[in-house]
């Protein structure tokens, strides 16, 4: 089932609040089956309301708004839409109760400027909301069916949930959208999809998309509106066959946190993990520190920005530093071993770049990166060109750190 | 100058990715004068595509669209519009050079499948696009313009502002949205209306909006549509008021950040910075060197999270940890001098807390952190509960600590 979305606040435009409720709906609509198939969101005045109401009924039959319905001058959904319906405003004493009991619960008196929101058009549907004064709205007529929500996030969620999930799932017939994602990191977009190629064509009917990010590319297959129970085995072949071809870069699923991942297998092998970080700046230590139960695995390490530190607190040659640069594989391989031998952890990490702006030369250009890793007492260095701003150079370096040492527990 | 945003990308209507490019786009046209009159976000089908954007030339005549420019499979908006505005698509040379060279400077060879991204619709300009592969097009018309962006946010932001914005400021016949932020930080949004009560009505014709964050209210003060030299006056006493009712806890404006401002004034004392970080596990560090050029003034220091490191690091007496525990303000006083002589550093903070979700008890419930200040020798301790979940926790410590080092400075 395809739906329509329709967000109506002028503040949602200017961009002074970020839309989350949209992701919200997607996300909650998709598990019934239920798909916006296009979201608009506009000013809150009649003409615009009335306007893209009423497109998005032609287009899908159904619509759900958010927004325009409090009791202010500029709250004027609810009017506009059963104008459109032809069903004339009612006022109904139940819901003015309910209202006034509502306010004085927190001791006020309600002010008359609210009756507006007791007011119903002829056949809607009231739906409770517990969470806020005015109800939703569930409008039906020949054009279709308007679902009325209001904007405040705490209220459209709870009344989309409790009220309107429960009554389109009726509708769905069990079908649903069912996605899987595979996460992977350090490996081009182009370049997995060159290797992906093979199976794409042969996924139908699941659909495979590339969301890349800064932290790699994540890969989504979805079948669609279909039962679960369909859905799930299909998946789970497509899933095993990409993590087949995508090989030690596939480092997890859904939500998975390279940290997490990484936190996990070390746990299961009693080993610890330390850091050194100079261009990174701590950021390693804070994917880390980020799970909760990480202080099991992670003992912490040293942010070795300047050079003295790297001296002191690492053990780093001053000769080395002076003779290779603070860049450099000799410099991060002392860093590492370093980090290893005061903490005494098993596995450790060392990271030093050039994030830029500044700083670059030719030999050494911005979004130079050696990280040393410590495995088992084994120390191995690796140069990367990370591409990017100061913050994508060092949010790639701190997945790339956390990748290095998951690539070598084998 | 009312326009029409068309984000393309079924991941926005499934609710995978919130949708933070239209909020950023909103608020920069704003400060043009130039009004997002309708958003619209739809599936990448050129079905989709062809009807939105064509809708929305006919409603405003000028449309930004982002997404959909990337070199796979689903990435169909350029070709599309093209089609709409009838103009062929045309192979450029030397935008496949710089893609070539772009690849290169990474250290990897350009795959075919990104010949497309050098396909430029006829008569297109095109933008340049320094932080991604992906070029933006502003293709003009009978129809009216269509400029194409990508929707990777840091290269639409990018292009939204060096490319898009100068242009439409040129046309906006000087009015504007115009505003101006005030950053507080370490004082609750109700304290903050209670204090600026008194002036708030003399504001008039500027509105306040209170922003709270996880690092601390801000306060946008906004002057709407009016020929920004009128406004700047209004804006800056109105700025002037507040921040001197605000004091020390206003510590910038617009985009400043706490950590920037306060490497600016250590830099100006010529003094350098430490850290000793158990419950924010890098993040003050990494708060720290966001910054480009940090590297003159912060040293770095330790990631204290396991008690040895506290310990073997930052001298920190076991018998401290023993008998007061990590959590106390005997230990981070040790932290914060530890670190301090450690690296030489004037000034040095330290932190160690319960970020939960586990770790608590009725004496130092979940929130509870503890500060050590160093401020040219002078150490100092503060202990703080604080809301909300273990991420929310960890930001606001990283933040205070900073805040705590600022205060000292005078």
């Amino acid at each position: 089932m395809d739906i329509d979305l329709v967000t109506i606040g002028t503040e949602l435009l200017l961009g002074f609040t970020v839309d989350t409720n949209s992701a919200f709906a997607g996300r909650t609509l998709a598990e019934v089956g239920v798909r916006i198939a296009r979201r608009t969101s506009i000013r809150d005045t009649p003409e615009e309301i009335r306007t893209a109401v009423g497109d998005a009924l032609v287009r899908s039959r159904f619509v759900i708004t958010t927004g325009g319905l409090g009791p202010t001058r500029d709250d004027v959904t609810k009017k506009v839409v059963a104008d459109l319906f032809g069903a004339p405003l009612e006022f109904q004493d139940a819901i003015w109760e309910e209202l006034t009991a509502k306010w004085a619960r927190i001791g006020r008196k309600i002010p008359d400027s609210n009756r507006c929101q007791a007011e119903v058009p002829r056949g809607a549907m009231v739906l409770p909301n517990p969470r806020g004064t005015a109800p939703g709205l569930w409008l039906s007529g020949p054009l279709g069916e308007v679902v009325m929500l209001p904007g405040v996030p705490s209220e459209m969620r709870g009344l989309l949930v409790d009220q309107v999930v429960p009554r389109l799932a009726a509708r769905s017939g069990g079908r649903a959208i069912v996605s899987r994602v595979l996460r992977t990191t350090a490996i081009p977009e182009s370049t997995l999809a060159t290797r992906l190629a093979q199976v794409e064509d042969s996924l139908d009917p699941l659909t495979l998309a590339y969301l890349p990010g800064l932290e790699g590319v994540d890969l989504r297959l979805t079948a669609w509106d279909m039962a679960p129970a369909d859905a799930e085995p299909l998946l789970r072949s497509a899933a095993e066959r990409i993590r087949e071809i995508v090989g030690v870069n596939g480092y997890g699923e859904g939500d998975d946190d390279l940290a997490a991942v990484l936190l996990d297998r070390l746990r299961a092998k009693r080993w610890k993990l330390a850091v050194a970080e100079s261009c990174t700046g701590g950021m390693v230590g804070q994917r880390l520190t980020d799970i909760p139960g990480s202080s099991e695995v992670f003992l912490g390490g040293v942010i070795a920005y300047h050079d003295n530190v790297k001296v002191r607190q690492l053990g780093v040659s001053p000769l080395t530093i002076e003779r290779r640069g603070a860049v450099s594989e000799e410099t991060v391989r002392e860093m590492a071993a370093g980090v290893a031998a005061a903490t005494g952890a098993e596995a450790a990490v060392a990271v030093t770049g050039i994030a830029g702006p500044g700083g670059g030369s030719d030999a050494k250009p911005v979004g130079t990166v050696w990280f040393g890793f410590s495995v088992a007492g084994r120390v191995e260095a690796e140069r990367l060109g990370l591409p990017g701003t100061r913050a994508d150079i060092r949010g790639r370096a701190a997945q790339y750190a956390l990748f290095g040492i998951h690539r070598r527990l084998g």
